[in-house]
């Protein structure tokens, strides 16, 4: 057994190479940028006007005589032609100002006259109401870096360059096991020395938190055969999560399949409460965990340990850690860390009741997971305790 | 114009009933219970052995005596024969405790010989290592209540039980039409007086973060014929979000379309930058939204208003809300509320610079909106602001 600290150092050590995927840039939401991006424009693309009104050029007016409209110009539209002297054109927001034009004048300032405008705006400047080239966005320079994570906004600016798609850390592929003769599907009837399989269901979910589909979900029997074949059919995804069978009893077959299909342990049981007889190996370059069977302690280790590993592939960090103070009074046993199912108020954190690994009515209510280290015994209210947030 | 405040209040009193749906519990991850959920069975379903052991009874044991071994009860199995006083048998975890035992006594407190175990533990009382039938939830009890956010846990705990489908708070169907002449989609060549069209790109990776695949989204032309073709499509989903159109330009077609196709007006123009224009209608149950065109302040009024709308419909709270200490002076005008990109580090925020609403760039960098007051014109290091967070 080891303490939770020297088995996420050994998960860390074994993390896996990145790998980066090229998406089209409606579907790269939520990744972390594998490149930096540089503009492929200036943005505007042109120097714009930022309001509806009158395009003219501002030198060129003496200050008080009226202007010749000359044409109109729409958003999308474009005026090839110079624009003369004392002329202005009628432009809306959006629409590129015409050659010869620097300056808008705003709709509400402008007395019309037939075909002549007279402005009546003692505030404005040369280049009033336009937005210029490149005044965003220079073509060729550095937008977002690598590492930059594609919030939706990040999303619409990147759009807005004209960017289609990216470069990005991929999601690992992530294949579930779960292990039982005892178990039968949701819906079905019960049977004696039956249970319902849930743990599938638990491990999708906390994937799905992560935006992350898994590439293979299966239940398989205490076999140690078909628990083999399930793992030799999975060994080219990066990360495997296995639940069940990882004690030792006499039909745990797990970490025996495991190493009958080459994956070399890396450790197997550690100091905490849930989750003791937690495993962790390697295959190549593909990462194997094994959880124990018992709900809460699948995904405690799933929270504690795997969503760590995902995130190294990811570049993301998901689920914020927090120091918080303990609620109430508490006391545990030295030798092993607690994972405690915890609800959190405003600056508080409560351990919430029944905290055993097969009941999960307490996680169903929890908002985090509270850890209490290994050799502290006693905490009393208004002590700092670890909590990472899980919904 | 209005001020935000009432601009929130009358989205909120024009709020659509919420529908219910029925879905697979494998889908049901993310969404609030629409109903309460009664446990099916007992949980466990049988009294259980917690351990890898010798079952046994525990008051038919004289505290000294060998016990013969009379049978082995694996996980998934089932012993149909009652034991005999002073019969013990072969069990593992989480198997059904035979008729006539009520305690284990773990492998490693045993001694073995041949056809018989002799128990060497002190501590050993009635029931020990038993996970009694019920104790975690019993038949008939309430599980989750109406209102119950489904995270991971909640799933795994409800599917434990053979709960295989769920009443959930339905996500609205919601239509994105983004208008504009001067759009032309990422990956097209640039051409003259052309903008790459991003807000389908934004709105639709911001509702990505809600869990929600918008229904629908078109791109149409400043043309009030086929902007109104494009609203009368979508007059059956729940929401309609618009992008473009809502000033009072002579191509600003949206507002006049969307009196034409019966959606009554609530407001139109709120105090606030970016996002003036903004416009908000109904039309029988469906909600219309009315979202400027510049990329800055469709994705503003998106997180400040459609949210909490969408929210009405899911029962869900989005984003986190705070109040958070400024990093810096800041001075505006009275007369607008400005919601401003910002960014968090530990306990303050700090307002980022290009703020105008046709930059992007600041947005792209930020992971929360700062919302200061209308009236209020100078902020100082250290003033306590609201922030939501977007990330």
């Amino acid at each position: 057994m080891i303490p939770i600290q020297e088995a996420k150092r050994l998960i860390h050590e074994n993390y896996t190479s990145t790998k980066v995927t090229q998406l089209p840039i409606n579907k790269a939401n939520g990744f972390v940028l594998a490149e930096s991006v540089f503009s492929p424009i200036d943005t505007p693309p042109f120097d714009q006007s930022a309001m509806d009104g009158y395009a003219f050029s501002f030198d060129e007016w003496d200050g008080k005589s009226e202007l010749l409209l000359s044409g109109e110009v729409q958003a999308g539209n474009y005026l090839a032609e110079n624009l003369k002297p004392k002329e202005a054109v009628r432009i809306f927001t959006g629409a590129a100002m015409p050659a010869g034009t620097d300056s808008v004048v705003i709709q509400e300032n402008v007395i019309k006259n037939g075909k002549y405008v007279s402005i009546k705006d003692d505030k404005l400047i040369k280049g009033s109401n336009v937005r210029l080239q490149g005044s965003q966005t220079k073509k060729g320079e550095i937008t977002l870096a690598e590492g930059h994570y594609l919030s939706p906004a990040a999303i619409s600016f990147l759009a807005g360059l004209g960017v289609d798609s990216l470069k990005v850390y991929s999601n690992p592929a992530i294949s579930i096991i779960v292990t039982g003769k005892e178990l039968i599907i949701p819906g079905e009837a019960m049977s004696n020395g039956k249970i319902y399989e849930s743990n599938s269901f638990g491990l999708t979910a906390a994937l799905e938190q992560l935006d992350i589909v898994p590439v293979s979900v299966e239940v398989v029997d205490d076999d140690e055969q078909k628990i083999m074949n399930a793992i030799n059919n999975q060994l080219s995804a990066d990360i495997i999560m296995l639940s069940g069978g990882v004690s030792v009893g006499d039909y745990d077959f797990v970490t025996s399949a495991l190493e009958k299909c080459g994956v070399k342990k890396v450790f197997h049981k550690v100091k905490q409460k849930p989750g003791k007889p937690f495993y962790f190996g390697k295959h190549q370059q593909t990462l194997v965990f094994g959880l124990p069977g018992n709900p809460a302690a699948v995904l405690s280790c799933f929270y504690e340990y795997v969503v760590e590993a995902i995130g190294s592939f990811t570049k993301k960090a998901y689920f914020k850690k927090l120091m918080l103070p303990l609620a109430d009074d508490f006391t545990k046993k030295p030798g092993l860390t607690l994972f405690l199912k915890g609800k959190t108020r405003t600056n508080e954190v409560s351990i919430l009741k029944d905290q055993e690994s097969y009941k999960m009515n307490s996680f169903a209510m929890a908002d985090c997971i509270i850890e209490l280290e290994e050799d502290k015994t006693r905490f009393n209210k208004g002590d700092l305790v670890k909590v990472q947030m899980i919904v």
